[in-house]
């Protein structure tokens, strides 16, 4: 595009009301004087990936008690919790082995990661035919034929959602319950297309969960470009022995922590508004946009509040929450402390959908009582949100929903880069926009005054 | 994000209508079969940047018949234009000198592009004192020291604009007329701070345009660090010196095309609508957002047309503008053809915006008569179009509603990455999302399907 026409977008937003032009004023706080992006290629660069438990977690932690005060919090602290300590232990390796040329064995290096929590293979590792599983009718009606075979599950991201997060949650069961249904009819190990749609072949870890009625197989996600490959050889006919060593394990549960960071409230100290990200990450990147985006995310927020002189009338509390992806352990002793404590909580805000434009809300609330927020959407329009939609909050925030009956909500960004990236070595700081962030910050602190200044 | 909790995005079209259960179809089409990203890949990865009369530009129109025909076009042929042929010839280089410690001076090169039409330095190059000026405000009330010096305009992106197509707007000024404003003044080159907020120090080249009435001083673009190391430089006071060497120049003009592939309508074949995006691109890498990503919307749209067996009812033209960039001259031949020959046309839509996720389109229509399409907003709102903004078309379309007064109007994608990547050794491939790419050509074709089905 030359400079001879550009365009002049519209401001859907229609006439200025107190509340646009204010929100407006921290669109400009934020898009100047944001802290978001530094913070995270601090996170990024100087702590990288970070697992509950890992030594990276506890630098995390202090990374995230130092933004909180810098960002201006009236007061930082650490809520205890155990968190598991699953450990990778090394590179994990696999091939597959058929025969090419008379005489001649052809072997492939296969791109994998073990699945999280899963348990490894031993130092010789795992040897066996592997079979290819497409979904699990397939599995049922095969189920004679699993035993002594590695599976292979190859049920594919559906392009046809445009929402990916509608694709993963379709696709997710092979990585989650896969390996224990297989288990059941006898399988060695297990391997999983990854759960993307990439055009990249890095395989996309993430958790398992293994069923205690079976065995608890070693169970790998690989890249799409491989899994194309074997799928092509096994429906070929080919016979193939798929080799596997992982060294994946846990370690006794430790001692971990949520970072929690408060703006006191003016006129309703006691009543909180929660606002958080998760800050363990998975292993072979950064935990970029899973979830370092979301904890800047929610320390702008407070940072922004404060910088344009808003003082909140609910206590705002940041929450960097220690153990989202392979526990949840954190969002559960946050909840259980509220609870204790008989704490009264107004509301409850997650970022884990990647630091990508936003487009929406989800929201815990029923649609009786979502129809009655939807007249805010002009007022955040301009930043991005077209739409709130039902289906819940973040992970982290939902036992507070659950257990305690507060709404919650879920920052959803554009979804169509974060299957290109998460869980995977493409999660880098350098595959995160400033201005996406930002936006993310401003449409996060919009709506957090919205519901601070009118309930909901 | 774990696999615990998933959004399911509500579908905020709401009923489903015979419209919506078509355009669905098209997006899954798309999604599953859609040429564009490899077209893309292959203009990009083996022509690569292409001028309006470079070697390149004819690889590229011979890609744009071949991807045509095989998208199923009626009918595909040239349309010859002259067009200009500005060449950088070879590396541009500068530096700036200024005495550090005693007798010691300190040089530092900078990273620049000469500015497309930008005429060179000669061999030797041009040295001279640079002369900081942040806006024409500024020019003006110290036009008395101008002459002799290098001007540097140090005008940045103005970060507050959600929609950064506005700070380029706003600062594009200083591009187009900066130079012939500083030679009026005397001045013996021009540097600019480039059109861009981005956190790397890539220059970004793009059109000036001289004013014949003063001399064609040389100019470049230099990367927004090294414009702020620039400006800091000169805030503190320093003398500085600034070498500028370029070989930019003329060659004769020559003869371009458009390339136009035809899909027949069934009714009202000699009524058109056109779609296109512009097939040249600035040199420093290979065009892929700018403007390939619209090249392949395009013909995607005429593709997945036909993929689905939809027959429009008027003629779909699709068009590959060959001189958006630096000169417009297919865009305006192929208005002046189109009047030439009687045609009738309909609407015009072009894609030139980039290949991510579509927001919106623009529309030359006025207030009223656009209020009248946005009841077609919620059939587009799953694929990405939150808006229909006013604000016109694409520049390629443009002659079309100027001269001849047909409705045009402009994918208007999510513009965050956009002057990250705009005429930077940035725009390749790689910064191409294939689901966003696949969204703007979905939203495309839905929109020329109800315009062709329903008018406008």
């Amino acid at each position: 595009m030359g400079i001879i026409l550009f365009l002049i977008l519209g401001n859907a937003a229609g006439a200025q009301t107190n509340d646009s032009v204010f929100i407006a004023g921290m669109s400009d706080e934020v898009l100047v004087n944001s802290k978001a992006y530094d913070n995270l290629r601090v996170l990024c660069k100087t702590i990288g990936g970070r697992l509950a438990g890992s030594p990276q977690i506890y630098k995390a932690e202090t990374w995230g008690v130092n933004a909180l005060k810098a960002a201006g919090a009236d007061k930082v602290w650490l809520q205890e919790c155990m968190v598991p300590r699953w450990v990778r232990g090394g590179k994990d390796i696999a091939w597959v082995s058929y025969a090419g040329a008379p005489d001649k064995t052809i072997k492939l290096p296969l791109d994998v990661l073990a699945l999280g929590n899963s348990l490894g293979t031993g130092a010789k590792g795992v040897q066996a035919p592997v079979i290819l599983i497409h979904d699990f009718d397939e599995l049922e009606k095969r189920k004679d034929e699993i035993k002594g075979k590695i599976v292979f599950y190859n049920h594919p991201f559906n392009k046809k959602f445009v929402q990916t997060f509608r694709a993963y949650g379709e696709a997710g069961p092979y990585r989650w319950g896969g390996p224990s249904r297989a288990a059941r009819y006898g399988a060695v190990a297990v391997v999983i297309r990854s759960m993307s749609d990439a055009t990249d072949n890095y395989p996309h870890t993430g958790s398992t969960e293994y069923d205690s009625a079976y065995a608890k197989i070693p169970c790998a996600a690989m890249g799409l470009r491989d899994a194309d490959k074997l799928a092509d050889l096994l429906t070929q006919g080919k016979k193939i022995q798929l080799y596997y060593k992982s060294n994946a394990h846990f370690l006794p549960d430790t001692i971990g922590h949520n970072v929690i960071g408060e703006y006191t409230g003016a006129e309703s100290p006691n009543e909180y508004i929660t606002v958080g990200g998760h800050l363990d990450s998975w292993d072979p990147a950064e935990g970029a946009h899973d979830d370092g985006t979301g904890c800047v995310h929610a320390i702008e927020v407070l940072r922004a509040m404060k910088a344009v002189g808003y003082r909140p009338k609910h206590t705002l509390r940041v929450v960097l929450f220690v153990n989202e992806e392979n526990g949840l352990r954190g969002g559960t002793q946050y909840e259980a402390q509220a609870a204790a404590n008989k704490e009264k909580h107004l509301f409850a805000l997650e970022s884990d959908g990647g630091g990508f434009t936003p487009r929406g809300f989800s929201f815990s609330l029923q649609a009786a009582r979502l129809d009655k927020l939807r007249p805010w959407i002009p007022l955040l329009l301009p930043y991005g949100i077209a739409a709130f939609n039902e289906g819940g909050g973040g992970a982290d925030v939902t036992p507070l929903n659950e257990t305690m009956g507060v709404p919650v909500a879920e920052l959803q960004p554009d979804g169509q880069r974060y299957f290109d990236i998460h869980h995977t070595r493409n999660d880098v700081f350098e595959n995160v926009n400033k201005r996406e962030l930002e936006l993310g910050a401003i449409s996060m602190s919009g709506l957090i005054y919205l519901v601070d200044k009118y309930g909901l």
